[in-house]
């Protein structure tokens, strides 16, 4: 197997687009149901029809099948819908409805309205059966040796759930309801990598962020076909020789420092999680590795890493 | 005026998306007609009406109002098809049909079909007609300072046709047929800004391409609201502080050395020509002067600066 750059991005970004083919886009989206809050009449996220079957005649939720809305009633303030959401999605877990909900992680995350307003908050483990936006940040943690640049890649340990001795970005993280991006990649880059904060605070470099329509496959754990799109914001830091990541939790099996050739081999074999091989692809960009003259879908890399969604974000 | 940098990719990225309003959307496509090719049943670009009017009876095109398409029948090749569209395009020139071709380049573009391969070239002045993609460079040119980052910004002479007077990236300029990116770059910055030629290409580094969809106005020059999707090569160059660019024809009025604060200002002030002010906020992404906790519209600006268009690219 030797993947492309665009395979890689394709994994990630597999969500059709109106502008490429609005037949197939108009396909896809027919058989979704959209959520929606009450008094807030556009889609929060895209919902399987299998998925929303199960909230029929929950209280607190309407199923509008003519419109394939999904409406949250319940609550007109954040906290009231939050509970709402809470109580619905804990009974789910008892009955044993959906397998991601195995992986009840007691981490809240957000979803904004198009004021980028709280709406509510959700468990981080079911987001994805409501297809909203989530949001992360992801690390390149890099060396500079006067032969070339060496790039710290994590391989995640092989009893994780998901994506299980796949590799990874130096440090990356959700980030959970009420935290600013920076602080939760200071947070990560502590359990993660075992780097000082000092270090973090003064050296890390916000470079951007990438966003994908990632739906999920059984890579992922849990249902497969389940909607997620992304924002995960990114940062570059070049870390001094003596400084070496170290895995802070059981997450991590162990670092490689790789040069850039090793790290195109890993990529093209397919073994980055999928969305660490964005982020990858987005270094590789940024710092002058793949440039419109030996990367033939250029253009169509950088668009595809920057997606504008139809839902609201942050 | 006080612009904010979601203002300023507004300017730039102007038409609407399906993705955030599909109704508007498909009311702005619905009058528009489809630039197409035979024997590829694909929009090339958008025409206005009253420019897709001026083809109709014209040999080697063909005008379907049914399905609003104007479709290149001429040639089979590349060549022959570039040949019919000059002919056609120097009588309109003649004929004083359309204000653009006043500025006429005799620089010719490229436009390519979904196997990224050369279906014909057009004259650049007229390529807003079509609403086909256009490709260029934009290089920023910056100096580290121990008390921070210089950015060389040069004010386009008042002279210009085009945005005169306005100020503009480092160094500027568009991709013509059978040109290399980065060796467009490199004759760029001889022309525009007297760069020693050896430091351009050990030292200027591809960072990416931002892509938009500009629909111009008055400032452009001609008529207004014609359709310009375009594809810009970005480039950083950090330049020693002895190395002072230089206009190199008379283009250029003069070049300034500005901290990161005084650009900010001038962007506010709506002084950058439109696209040079998305390259100047690119670059503030990358360089972490604009941050998820510093700008609100992070996601958005970023998603909008890397669009993905309803036509094939190279």
């Amino acid at each position: 197997m030797s993947l492309t750059n665009l395979d890689l991005i394709n994994a990630v970004d597999g969500f059709p687009y109106y502008q490429v083919d609005p037949d197939l886009y108009a396909a896809s989206i027919s058989t979704y149901y959209e959520l929606r809050v009450t008094d807030h009449a556009y889609a929060l996220g895209y919902i399987l029809p299998s998925v929303a079957e199960v909230f029929r005649g929950v209280a607190h939720w309407d199923l509008d099948d003519e419109d394939r809305i999904l409406t949250l009633t319940g609550g007109t303030t954040a906290a009231e819908r939050s509970a709402v959401v809470a109580t619905t999605l804990e009974a789910l877990r008892k009955t044993g409805h959906f397998k991601v909900l195995d992986k009840w992680r007691n981490e809240l995350y957000p979803v904004y309205g198009r004021n980028k307003e709280l709406l509510f908050d959700v468990e981080r483990a079911a987001s994805p059966l409501f297809g909203v936006v989530t949001y992360g940040v992801h690390l390149t943690a890099y060396v500079k040796r006067d032969d070339g640049l060496r790039i710290w890649v994590p391989r995640r340990a092989k009893t994780k759930q998901t994506y299980g001795g796949m590799l990874d970005n130096a440090v990356a993280g959700g980030i959970a309801t009420g935290e600013v991006a920076f602080e939760s990649l200071v947070r990560e880059c502590a359990e993660e990598a075992s780097l000082p904060e000092d270090l973090v605070r003064s050296e890390a470099r916000t470079v951007g962020c990438i966003t994908y329509f990632y739906v999920r496959d059984k890579s992922a754990g849990g249902e497969t076909g389940l909607m997620q799109p992304e924002v995960e914001y990114v940062y570059d830091l070049e870390l001094p020789e003596d400084i070496v990541p170290k895995p802070g939790d059981d997450e991590v099996e162990q670092f490689y420092l790789w040069t850039v050739d090793e790290v195109k081999d890993h990529l093209a074999k397919g073994e980055f999680k999928p969305n660490c091989a964005a982020v990858m692809i987005d270094f590789f960009i940024r710092h002058g590795m793949l440039t419109p003259e030996n990367e033939k879908d250029f253009i169509e890399i950088v668009a595809r890493l920057h997606r504008k969604f139809e839902f609201p974000t942050l």
